[in-house]
């Protein structure tokens, strides 16, 4: 339903904002953020069709964070083709990003067409700006961690609380928001999506060591080769007796992205233990969705979002439950 | 007015992207744009206070292009300062300014605060949202110019038609929205703004041969070295002989920007009359803009966005009155 809408917006536009839109969306991805918003909109009661074009714009905002990801990041390589930086080049990368911040809250506005009330897309618009300005301050605060371990794992979640949550916790509230939900249930499902984002990240952070080879279209060494201090890195750190502690400061210092760095990295993490902390911590914020969920009137939207929840769940055996990018 | 929305604005974040914002925002610029939306309400019977919020949020979309625009052309200077880029990395110019690009939107949202209705709002949003695409397709546009020449005057337009005016345009259009205006005031204010945007760029192309040395910060020949096929070097084009014409065309297609290469350019653009005929073309866009204002009833705000058209023709005398950034 969503691919539909997705497919009738790129075969609307043409010139090279279009073929640079056309390349950075497809082949599209497994669309969360639309599924969150339009499930979220079902489980309050209300219906897919007058949501969608928000759902849409959920998922262009995103992948237009994505571009802009991957240059800050160096990474030239996402959903298993060239970055749109490395097909387009940076300058065209910037700027094509930037009209996919822009044409989610006309997606938003449209969905008066669709007989959203006026007042419901006020108060989503303002929860739509709010959501890209705290991912902005997400990667903005990653990029001042880049290099330094930070001390616990709330503070790591800190970060990843800016910079994956809001995207997800957004079109959450959003989605409840337009379907009319009441203030309290806007605020679980708000609190559902918060979670789901720090399961996510941690996931995502968890993955190039659950998995031997690249997943999901990004090398498994980016984080290592951009100093990034992920969940199992910072609880490796904790664990480890001195010597370890010493190599993987060295490590994140160093930045080396190359197969030995991974290999002797991979090594720490599972003597210290830090990966099965990781998935104890996952495995906390997914019970953390399904305590937000039990506010909600139970029904099949509902059942459907504690199912997402689950999946984030990483165990080393279920290697084809990957979260979606 | 507008500069202590500003100032509180600035006031309130901390961390490293307010520091990135409050440098790219301050000192601040003439404040073009929330002028022209703040007087668009008055000029059709609102008021100031209820739509300051969104005339703050248009310059801070204004200053996010910017931030961009410096890194895509790779300008090192803005208003007299570094380019924040230049100050605090291109990453980090890159994400601070994606932040400036969502705010505008929560500002919106909170004219309801301010007494505004919804139904104003939304519509608003959609052209606040449709003015940002338009001006990333304009700077595409000017991307795949680079180093060509627009055949005429009117490919010319079109592209400063996307690049300028949307957001002059748009800041008009909002503020007559916002204030209950009919639909056919608003779209006398939208030809109005339209109109400006032109001459806006054509003074903004010009500038660097009518004044010796740097301007409003920005470096004179950095169109020249971007290769960017202004007014004065597609007018020069057109009314030169074939000597001049391919000497035109070496210029351009080196992009050199030292000062031998100005020089020259300089001298070709005087003998063919190229700066007369540019300022022939932005007396016809301010003709304009007294067509559309004159289709509104008259009043002190009408007057002043009047006087704001007259100060873009460019007279090599006055060069007092360039036009704000």
């Amino acid at each position: 339903m969503v691919l539909e809408e997705l497919g009738a917006y790129l075969s609307t536009g043409c010139g090279i904002l279009s073929v640079v839109h056309r390349h950075a969306l497809q082949p599209a991805g497994k669309l969360l953020r639309p599924l969150l918003l339009v499930q979220s909109a079902i489980a309050v009661g209300g219906s897919a069709y007058p949501v969608l074009p928000a759902a849409l714009g959920l998922e262009l905002l995103h992948v237009g964070s994505l571009v802009h990801d991957d240059i800050v990041d160096g990474d030239t390589e996402r959903r298993g083709r060239p970055a749109v930086h490395q097909r387009f080049g940076t300058d065209r990368a910037i700027v094509g990003a930037d009209a996919l911040f822009f044409q989610p809250f006309a997606l938003l506005a449209a969905c008066r067409q669709r007989g959203v009330p006026d007042e419901r897309i006020v108060t989503a618009t303002g929860l739509l700006a709010e959501a890209g300005e705290q991912l902005s301050q997400g990667v903005m605060l990653e990029l001042d961690q880049a290099g330094t371990l930070p001390a616990t794992p709330s503070e790591y979640f800190q970060m990843a609380g800016l910079k994956t949550s809001p995207l997800l916790s957004g079109a959450c509230r959003i989605g409840a928001v337009l379907a009319g939900a009441s203030q309290a249930s806007t605020a679980s499902l708000g609190r559902y999506g918060h979670a789901l984002g720090l399961a996510f990240q941690a996931r995502d952070d968890l993955l190039p060591y659950d998995t031997p080879h690249e997943r999901a279209g990004k090398p498994a060494d980016s984080d290592l080769a951009n100093r990034r201090p992920t969940l199992p890195v910072l609880l490796g750190h904790r664990l480890a007796g001195a010597p370890d502690r010493c190599l993987l400061e060295a490590l994140l210092a160093e930045g080396a992205g190359d197969g030995d760095a991974r290999a002797r990295m991979d090594a720490v993490l599972r003597r210290t233990g830090a990966l099965d902390a990781a998935r104890k911590l996952i495995e906390g914020q997914v019970r953390e969705c399904h305590r937000a969920l039990s506010e909600l009137q139970p029904g099949p939207a509902v059942t459907e979002l504690a199912a997402l929840a689950d999946r984030m769940e990483a165990r080393p055996a279920a290697q084809t439950r990957s979260p979606a990018r």
